[in-house]
């Protein structure tokens, strides 16, 4: 199974070792990181994308940068500020991604619970322990959700994907695309329609390739193609990846998302969103309250070294988009399905920490 | 003014020259095409790109094939027999836009109108003056067109609009950028924001060109972003052009047209239509007879040399859509403003070829 981020350590060295994603489908390039630094520009630049994928990227981070300080003669305390500090780097690096502050707070929380005159050894390995940790569990959830999922797919038609929320962009086998990956297994026969995801071309790129991989029969579109293959007849739900998910509902994602709920909306197709349930932030009651990253310019106006626009022309860039919880018809998490009202459904799921109903 | 399909004749040759819209905006560079079939292929291959902008393509190919028709010493019979053909080959360039169709029928039934025993001269001269004509009332048609659809614009926010239906997609001026521009002249001052339009990206290469060119201020998006501007409240309507109109309203207009009726619909926002009379086709009765044109799956997997898509992907690449009538707040053409229902108005601004109440 294809993993987008691992974590080497041995007696001279810990790395966080992420497959490339700028560089799919044409090439397979590995990039190592020694530390937050580097890893938060990794995640900056998207080598590794995807809210699952950078938390936990995120997370080996901290559990190399605690090797290296253990190799310089920290002390325990000395350690575990010098982490905090690198937590920080960490979080700035994406600043919707709900996972990444998830996950830097998770390892550093981690060492907390270690016994009263620890040493730097101890909390550096307990911090480690924790990251693995959330790698295992985030696949362990992909595979949950997936079960619950899967069977809210159709037997046959289409399917429609935004992005990747695949095996790249999680611990493996993906939030929406393993809920596809499930389906298939199950032995349901849909065409998964894949929107290319402008402007990263997250879903030609990657989506498309992971699919292939699988032997999963999978159609390129662009995304402004998806309303009119609605309009075919030829698209019978949409399912996606979240980056946060509030408390009501709402869901940030990968920006063209609000126009496919629109889309499904106007069609009466159901809008089915996949996420863990670390994706869900109940300190943010709405998505009016989260601030939408905006990107470089140049993603749109340039293509490698082409110049695709005029010089100097105005660009609007934002890296996600809010879909209001009235277009979502359910989401899908490792605990179960969530149906509206979703503010009862993401609190029974979160603060009880059981199964709720699947059916409901 | 900028202008993407000339014609130019002296004593040793006849040519249609296109401004290879393929290269804008890096290079500014024309084409040069002699006949029918090099104009054919250029159009196939969107060095010009545009409904009214083919038809006047074309219909100055058959007025460069009737001149060495004439320099090849035909008579008026072989020359009108060949040019028959050369009109066929034009038709089959594209089949979804009716101007060519209609562009091409009208420069041979020009010819009709010669009197008996018109010489060879007489009738490829005649062809000559009505590809003209045609060239000349397009320009005529976009600014009664602008005039009529300026008001409808908002003095301030947003307008949206798709691809580019401008100077480079007409005669001149533009449909949609028409109606921009001339309310810009009037003093409205809203900002456009031109989605890029994938795969071929006319929006950023050409709209935000024009745009510019004229000082408007403009911002380029992701088609995907056009629904959450909406949501953001930034856009105060959206102006398109159209490449065919049926009589009952249905629009066929490049691909993500009907995913900005929808989001359009779904908050509230005009969606505004702008097209010659003669892209209205009464022969068509709804959209559904449309014959949506699939082009090459390459356009979406690759840009330029490099691959963006795994190798073999299946791919759906509609060059068009269809935005059903109901979806349409008004069609602006040289005629006036025709509102729902669309199967009465459109009848009447071609029927009667007089000006219906603009307010109505």
């Amino acid at each position: 199974m294809v993993k987008a981020v691992k974590y080497e350590r041995n007696d001279t060295d810990a790395k966080v070792i992420l497959l490339d994603q700028r560089a799919l489908p044409s090439r397979v390039i590995f990039v190592k990181c020694l530390g937050a630094q580097d890893t938060a520009t990794a995640i900056k630049e998207m080598v590794v994308r995807g809210a699952p994928a950078i938390g936990i990227a995120a997370a080996y981070a901290l559990a190399a940068e605690a090797w290296h300080e253990l190799q310089r003669g920290s002390s325990a305390l000395e350690l575990l500020s010098h982490l905090t500090r690198a937590g920080e780097v960490l979080i700035r690096a994406r600043p919707t991604a709900v996972n990444l502050a998830w996950a830097v707070k998770r390892v550093l929380q981690s060492a907390l619970t270690c016994p009263e005159g620890s040493s730097a050894k101890d909390v550096a390995y307990r911090m480690e322990r924790e990251a693995k940790a959330i790698d295992e569990e985030d696949l362990r959830m992909n595979r949950a959700m997936a079960d619950f999922g899967a069977k809210l797919l159709p037997d046959q038609g289409g399917v429609l994907t935004h992005c990747n929320a695949g095996a790249l962009a999680t611990g493996g086998y993906g939030t929406a695309l393993g809920v596809i990956r499930r389906a298939y297994e199950i032995g349901k026969r849909f065409k998964v329609y894949a929107d290319e995801t402008r402007p990263l071309m997250q879903g030609a790129r990657l989506t498309a390739w992971e699919l292939m991989q699988d032997g999963i029969p999978v159609v390129l579109i662009t995304d402004s193609s998806a309303a009119y293959l609605m309009q075919l007849g030829r698209i019978q739900c949409a399912i996606v990846g979240a980056d946060r998910i509030a408390a009501n509902g709402d869901v940030a994602n990968k920006i063209g998302t609000y126009a496919i709920a629109v889309s499904c909306r106007a069609h009466g197709i159901p809008f089915y969103v996949a996420a863990p349930s670390s994706t869900v932030d109940l300190n943010t009651s709405s998505g009016r309250e989260i601030v939408v990253e905006e990107r470089s310019a140049t993603e749109i106006t340039t293509f490698g070294d082409v110049r695709i626009a005029p010089e100097g022309i105005e660009v609007f860039n934002p890296a996600f988009d809010i879909t209001p919880a009235r277009y979502v018809t359910a989401i899908i998490t490792d605990k179960g399905i969530v149906g509206p009202p979703f503010d009862h459904g993401l609190r029974q799921i979160l603060g009880m920490h059981d199964t709720v109903d699947a059916e409901e």
